[in-house]
């Protein structure tokens, strides 16, 4: 049993999340920033990898004092409880993701990671180990599904996207794509990694709608089951 | 003066051409190959790079019989005029767009390109020589347009598709986003090539329309002038 994994990126029209030199780019507009805090606020987590931790540094909290009043009258943390996926357990001490707005943390690494890291992350967040030389990506959602987790929203960047979809871990992909192509054959893309070489491998989607947000699309696609 | 340049290209939901191997995959489906069909043969040229010539060997014919009458009946060439951009005047003497249908071939070479190489072109196709090192696209697009190429569809590869927009000569994209990931951050995007590092350095586009079409996407965008 795992949750429900959606993932949520945006790109440019020609396919790239950011510039080569990963720099954190506006590619949606204030509708999209909207649309994404609310799905935010309906998730029981969200998580990263630990590449946009270094390169963006988010907090990944929800910004509407709306949303946030909403979560709360329900019971819920202000936040959705935020995952951060990071094998060798390398997030900075005083990542945003760690100290900004209250709400649960979750570090996931796995024996890669010292002992001495995993005992100073545990000072604020609860760390999770699972897997030898990476994050066991399965082993990971089953037990946040454990802890309760139904719905969970990933964010990036491209090589966590990448290694949840080679795995068949992921149930929706939405991405807006921004009216600006970027350009860059090393620039990251929503999903990174190896990627698949046969086309009998490829991750099916079927196209659920397609709406025009800001100067963009917004496209929701739902992954076939294999 | 140079020909009104749009840019066609088949990407995956995660924005990839093709798989890191390059291997040319299937994106679209039917309705996208009638719909390119018939933009090809209302085009006066078709231009492709080395790189796509290398690893696809595409012939870029007009593949509608009907299509083709219709050219024939107004005069034109079956085929639009096929164009290599090919610096190092790489292009095989057999390669299928050199042989492949009736009508006019060019390739354009830099200064790069060999005499004896150019020499051997030539049995196949008329030669432009344009740049130094690489082909200097606004000098070849000068000349095309000279040569009477009034519309010209572009048809990859990322490389080819980066160096005309970063030197601001497209007017119009065209992506038909297709129902998969294929993933890895070396395959191949609609944009490679070096790509914009500064945010008032994008391209910005506007949004014309977008379909549904076989089991993915439709989307044009009209480039903004800068």
């Amino acid at each position: 049993m795992r949750p429900f994994v959606f993932v949520n990126v945006a790109m440019s029209a020609d396919g790239k999340i950011s510039t080569r030199e990963r720099r954190q780019v506006r590619i949606s507009g204030s509708e999209d920033y909207s649309r994404v805090d609310r799905i935010k606020a309906e998730s029981d987590a969200i998580m990263v990898g630990i590449g946009t931790v270094l390169a963006d540094n988010p907090s990944l909290t929800v910004k509407s004092p709306e949303l946030q009043a909403k979560r709360r009258a329900v019971g819920k943390d202000e936040n959705p409880i935020r995952v951060v996926v990071d094998s060798a357990g390398k997030t900075p001490l005083d990542a945003d993701i760690l100290h900004k707005g209250t709400g649960k943390r979750i570090v996931a690494v796995s024996q890669r990671a010292s002992p001495e890291a995993v005992e100073r992350l545990r000072e604020h967040a609860a760390v999770i180990a699972a897997g030898d030389e990476t994050v066991d990506l399965s082993l990971l959602l089953e037990e946040l599904h454990r802890q309760g987790i139904r719905r969970l929203m990933v964010e990036g960047g491209g090589t966590l996207i990448w290694a949840l979809f080679e795995r068949g871990l992921v149930d929706e992909l939405q991405t807006f794509v921004g009216s600006m192509v970027i350009g860059g054959k090393d620039a990251p893309t929503p999903a990174d990694g190896a990627g698949f070489l046969k086309e009998e491998h490829f991750t099916r989607l079927t196209l659920i709608d397609a709406i025009r947000l800001d100067d963009g699309l917004l496209i929701r696609w739902e992954v076939e089951k294999a």
